[in-house]
């Protein structure tokens, strides 16, 4: 197998490796006491890595370790490099949002360990969103998070040749991409035996989705942007299974899918995952509507996202014009405010791909292969199937008419419309 | 300096180890008797390369090597690399287009040199526009070229992972898409030391250019689509200087360019450099309006090259819908009449990319560093800058309302407007 080619030196690590690699480790000598005894737990619950904790008294890692493959499908082989991605993804952004990704301790080549920072007692957000756990700093933390990442690695900002230097090293993210470009830009909308839905109920609705011309038409445009435009660093899964959460504190983890793409799909993919949550949760109800109040903090949540991120990403740009582009060598100070109007039409344009790319997400999680526990843990199908349908109607709208929203406010208002249509 | 780390055997070859280096070269040796007497003789006329031919008897051939810096300007270092980019460029596009295209003998990693077949009766074509010869051929022959070098490199006909695999290759081009980026993009927009024009009949619209904020944003436009959009692996640098020609004819040189790019910026520089000869021929005149017939061979060349490029990337993506978007995987026969109108999109897009870039690769040879010798040979420097002038004038309006050209007829009819008014 390639991997082992590439990858000599690897092999998985168990709860008895881990030890010797700790205490063998220099970097992480100096983290965590190694005289003590260390408590080691695997956690990973994802489909492709091992996540190992390892506890002393009173220090705390997390090391993360990529498998061959799939986890939950054994044939399915995966580059051990994207734990390189990941780290190289880390390193780049640490510098502009590091208090909102873990520490990285160490990250060790040849068993393509990242070990890092031991989150605690955040939990994964879309647990927290079906707990209903309102994060009050979450929009701030969000939004500073993706202006600052999609802003300082675009051509507005960075000169060309370091931007394509960065491109260089994870244009290589091959595989990574290529599971997006099936999963999500493909087979939810044709014949595939690795798709999903909740059967029976969401049978003619998937058939309706492999006739509709005007969406697959819509779908592969979206694709070829995925496919050919060069942005900015994304994270490249931003779901809400990325992100680590306390009450107060916000983290953003799992960058391994990180690449050079459009901004509106990092932006798209939150957006897509604030959406499914909102309509699962009537389908968590003990008493009926006893979540309109947390669905209302989803829908000011969405708004608040996407106006924020705006403002901040404008605000980042007007202040640090030092790219390649729209830079200060073209202009003057008398020429503001076009340049003003030409950074909103730009926004306007990552606001419609962002639509489409959330419309993508959205259909992905309920007719593709993966899907998400927001919807997978309400049991009744019958009920499921009722949310389901009313996101997937809203996810088609976007994507055949997401040049027509005109704010995300026309968005949340469709959202709150669909919710209630039978 | 870092050409000589990266490579250390390299040196500039002179006539003497010319010889020598083509006797112990095994590739070479196939193709000429090296025990005849070989002529060597150094023609490089360009701004970068040195370029040899090695005659015998009855066969010849030619040696291109780079040099490590700009050879008009010799403080300008340059990488070495770029005649690896060029010939990865040939290997790859010769399935599909080699007979437009040198063969290509031998590439010695070491000293850099791209060994290939001496073209001859060929002339540079823009020496041939200046002497009005009319190439019956050459509308065929660069629309094949450009239809099949952009289509067989696009996401339409390769997988994304043979494509991304590429791109991964020529990322890496970066210097030289540097050279593009100020050259083409930036420096004719400001004061630029390197900058030159036709004094002082051109300091005025010189100056209106840096001062019109509608040019300035449109160009910056274009300058991120080139950063952003990695589309088709491009020649990066298509004028009618890399292009040779006989009566019959026609082949391509000279892609050390080369990176992936939007469509549009070859197919521009090609137009621009017709549309350049085009304002040019009065300037030739020897008796006023001698050169009208040559003029209109120019304009129905221009309409021909637009319209048979256009209709000949149609049918490849028709007959070869096999890469990861707009493939027959997501589409049946019943649906070909929506995506016949989606390609026509598709390459309406391209058109008015087509037109913006032109008009960048317009005004940098009147206003940047480098100019073409179909201007710069008009030695009455007044009815040099009258052409000039009028080349500029119609650049300026492609550039802003590029989208407002709905054929190729219609901007062809505005360069004899622009051309007959005073």
């Amino acid at each position: 197998m390639t991997y082992l080619k590439q990858h000599k030196n690897y092999q998985p690590l168990n709860n008895k490796t881990l030890i010797d690699f700790i205490n063998g480790n220099e970097n992480l000598k100096k983290i965590i006491n190694t005289k003590q005894k260390l408590k080691i737990t695997e956690v990973g619950d994802g489909n492709l890595n091992l996540v190992f904790f390892a506890d002393s008294k009173n220090k705390s890692i997390c090391i993360k370790q990529p498998l061959p493959y799939v986890r939950v499908l054994k044939d399915w082989p995966l580059t051990l490099k994207r734990s390189f991605f990941e780290n190289e993804y880390m390193k780049i952004h640490s510098a502009h949002v590091g208090h909102l990704i873990p520490k990285i301790y160490d990250y060790d080549e040849n068993l393509c360990t990242i070990s890092m920072e031991k989150l605690s007692p955040h939990i994964i957000m879309r647990q927290g969103m079906i707990k209903r756990i309102e994060y009050i700093n979450f929009t701030d933390h969000i939004t500073e998070y993706l202006s600052k990442t999609l802003f300082f690695t675009s051509d507005l900002y960075l000169k060309a040749k370091v931007k394509r230097k960065y491109n260089v090293v994870f244009a290589d993210n091959i595989q990574l991409c290529k599971i997006t470009e099936d999963l999500v830009f493909t087979e939810p909308y044709i014949v595939s035996v690795r798709n999903r839905w909740t059967k029976p109920y969401l049978n003619k609705i998937k058939n309706e989705i492999e006739k509709n011309t005007d969406l697959k038409i819509a779908v592969n445009r979206l694709k070829l942007l995925f496919l050919t435009k060069t942005q900015s660093l994304l994270h490249g899964d931003l779901h809400t299974g990325s992100i680590m959460c306390t009450a107060e504190d916000t983290k953003i983890i799992d960058p391994e899918f990180a690449f050079y793409g459009p901004m509106g799909f990092d932006i798209g993919a939150l957006l897509a995952n604030l959406l499914i949550s909102f309509f699962s949760q009537d389908g968590h109800d003990v008493k009926k509507g006893d979540g309109e109040k947390y669905k209302m903090w989803i829908i000011k949540t969405i708004n608040k996202v996407w106006n924020d991120f705006e403002l901040k990403f404008l605000n980042l740009w007007k202040k640090n014009p030092t790219g390649d582009v729209f830079s200060s060598v073209f202009f003057n100070n008398q020429e503001e405010i076009y340049l003003e109007k030409e950074r909103k039409i730009f926004l306007k344009n990552i606001f419609h791909d962002s639509i489409g790319f959330a419309a993508a997400k959205m259909i992905r999680r309920m007719f593709g292969f993966a899907h998400n526990i927001d919807l997978e843990l309400i049991k009744d199908e019958k009920i499921r199937a009722e949310c389901e349908k009313k996101c997937t109607s809203l996810a088609i709208k976007m994507m055949i008419n997401a040049k027509e929203y005109n704010n995300i406010e026309a968005l949340t208002e469709d959202a709150l419309k669909f919710n209630i249509s039978d």
